[in-house]
């Protein structure tokens, strides 16, 4: 099938065959299909979709152009979690040692932040010592003995996604749900995984800003799992606000340790727990959901959960001390305060500006090849809901000396992304939907 | 306004600005901005199209990367006609001469024949000497002297049109209303034109083969026109069967002179003196359509039609002789006839396939790079209604040297194409809508 032939179908909407599509990333990855055929099929697909056949094609193409994993050979269900990505979005740090306290294998495969989100992978470096770039072998080493291990995406697993993401990036196909799920899929499949829980965000801090797209995501990457033989389970989590309060990459370390040590924010634990739950049942760790929640919940409860977190850091090369004592890990040039004008509750918070604020002091990057400073964030005192006096904090900056801002004017982004009335709120509902 | 910006307007359904289109086609030229933008861009208009504003900026900036002729020093009207494309439509060769004997400039730049159409430039060159590749200085000098004049497309005319088409014809860009008419009307204003008759073919011959197709293609000209402040007529005039009887360069160039001798097919002649006499409507040189139409067939009754064929032959370096003594044009090697398998009546003709089975004798094109034999062709002796008996030629076929398939095989060819049937069958309709 010649590659004219598929942009054409495409763009007519007839379904293309498995093989021609494998073709066609097979083609493009080794530089025979050239980027403006690429590009021309990707916007078509932006208005055609793919269905579910495609899909699955389409990211096993994808993977099978790099190395895909094998864990096989490592006793247990080997289960990941993904998050598409919101701001105080700590989850990994503390889910990955409870799952692994609960006898879950999780051989997780981060990214760094990008935008306004945050990275795992930038978390972890903020300890001193930590490796994320450790050898395939030392990975399945570590899987296998420890329980988790979490390291950054090598150049061998689908480098089609790479190259293609590139290109997306440049012709405005990247907010389109087949080609951000087939993404997503292609580079946790090439883990080795058996399972995968995702965590699809919702809301003014996520990529996805109603409940309707992120449904269509999840559906969508449910439907990729169960075409290459994964299971998979999507919660749907509300992202109209940080979560936890906590945003930046030490700062976020320090609250997942609380958590782990049973002192964090309750919607932080919670959404927690319920994705760490989903894990131990793909898991086969647990009969059901409740039975799930409740091993979640001793695992932090009666320490486990925070000794194996020191034990992966150790393991990982980075010093566990610093989990003890928060004042070994970087520490911000000073802290500032946003203050609110007015006083009345907090009726919604624009979470996207908040992780802005966060980005332009250097906890996030604005372009790839941008450097992170660790120490920098934000401190988020009131949620949604929240009574608000005239003059009270909102948020404390934690500011470094590098950022691409000064900290008095993010103070105005601050203040302007919280929106402050007269009625009280009722909470948010936290977990929007599951979906299998 | 980054590229990107651009593109995402369009995938999004946005209005784009003019001058956004302006650098983005600018761009493109240029080399700034790559392939890959622009056929992202061009897949996004497939399913967005472009409004009036639009179209007419795009269709300006393209005209714009190039020369665009001024011809306002010569006086008269001048005014063109273009035609999309059909089987047997040799309608310019007689036009041309008949507008510019009564009296309107006929500044004419043609194409070359593709697929199963033919092109004028092919049909001109079948006349021993004649020369389509004048320098612009002595095509202005023949629009101004002799009344018209017949030459192919320089590089300097709208260059971003050639890139567009070319990367349009590897990325499935090709079949898109907004760029299909932007396309033409960037090559027909760069002519130093003020005003066109548009052609539309509609049928099994035509690049359109619905009227709705062909009345948005027609509007989307008419537009572009009005945008750009030229008059444009559009006809929609049926292509269900090859025009006339002659289908090959050296036959059409026969059957054209027959016209002017008023010797032609009554369908030929009927669409030659409307579209003619549009041209003289835009050309300011008949009150109504009705005395526009005496006076075509005053020019082609009292032969000055004719004389002025001769005039732009003999100008433009051909042998006018040829037009008296068809013997001195290519002669085929051979002929061969196509035989009706059963009596009765025509019902429908595929004039596709009828285009195809002269293309692969040589009459036109496969690729952009063949060569083509003006001699070679079909007469096609049964139209839609005719009366056939079992064994009665439907067509003959002159052949070549050099076809590319077996006359043999290009009777069966024929024979298919025909569908014959019991019942009596009308008239069709010839021209099917006027849109200005």
């Amino acid at each position: 099938v010649r590659p004219y032939e598929v942009i054409k179908a495409k763009r007519d909407g007839r379904p293309i065959a498995t093989e021609a599509l494998e073709e066609f990333i097979q083609g493009y990855t080794s530089g025979a299909i050239p980027d403006y055929q690429m590009s021309a099929f990707c916007m078509a697909v932006v208005f055609r979709g793919m269905n579910e056949i495609e899909l699955a094609a389409w990211t096993r193409a994808m993977l099978e152009t790099g190395d895909v994993l094998d864990l096989s050979d490592i006793p247990g269900v080997k289960v990941d979690k993904h998050s598409t990505g919101g701001v105080g979005d700590k989850v990994s740090l503390a889910l990955a040692p409870l799952a692994a306290a609960c006898g879950v294998k999780v051989p997780m495969i981060s990214g760094r932040g990008l935008g306004h989100t945050g990275g795992t992978l930038d978390k972890l470096e903020s300890i001193p010592g930590f490796n994320v770039n450790l050898s395939i072998e030392k990975y399945r080493a570590l899987v296998a003995e420890v329980g988790a291990c979490l390291i950054g995406q090598t150049a061998q697993l689908a480098p089609a996604d790479k190259k293609l993401y590139a290109l997306r990036d440049v012709t405005a196909t990247v907010e389109c749900t087949p080609l951000i799920a087939s993404s997503i899929m292609s580079k946790k499949l090439a883990e080795g995984i058996d399972a995968l829980v995702l965590d699809v965000k919702v809301g003014s801090g996520a990529f996805m800003k109603r409940t309707e797209e992120a449904q269509v995501l999840a559906r969508t990457m449910c439907a990729i799992g169960r075409g290459m033989g994964k299971r998979v389970t999507a919660l749907l989590t509300n992202m109209d606000q940080p979560l936890g309060r906590a945003v930046g990459n030490a700062l976020e370390v320090i609250e997942a340790v609380q958590l782990l040590r049973d002192e964090a924010p309750k919607d932080l634990k919670d959404v927690t727990v319920e994705l760490t739950a989903e894990m131990l049942m793909l898991g086969n760790v647990a009969k059901d959901l409740d039975e799930a929640r409740q091993k979640v919940k001793q695992a932090i409860g009666d320490g486990r959960g925070f000794l194996k977190l020191c034990e992966i850091v150790e393991a990982q090369g980075g010093d566990p001390d610093v989990l003890a004592d928060f004042s070994l890990l970087p520490k911000s040039k000073g802290t500032l305060e946003a203050r609110s004008l007015t006083r009345g509750y907090v009726q919604a918070i624009d979470a996207e500006a908040l992780g802005q604020a966060a980005m332009v002091q250097g906890a996030g990057r604005a372009r790839v090849e941008d450097k992170v400073d660790h120490a920098v964030g934000l401190m988020v005192h009131k949620k949604i809901g929240d009574v608000v006096e005239e003059g009270e904090p909102l948020v404390t900056i934690h500011f470094g000396e590098n950022g691409s801002e000064p900290p008095d004017r993010v103070i105005v982004r601050l203040q302007r992304a919280y929106q402050i009335g007269e009625q009280p709120m009722p909470p948010d509902p936290l977990i929007l939907e599951r979906i299998t």
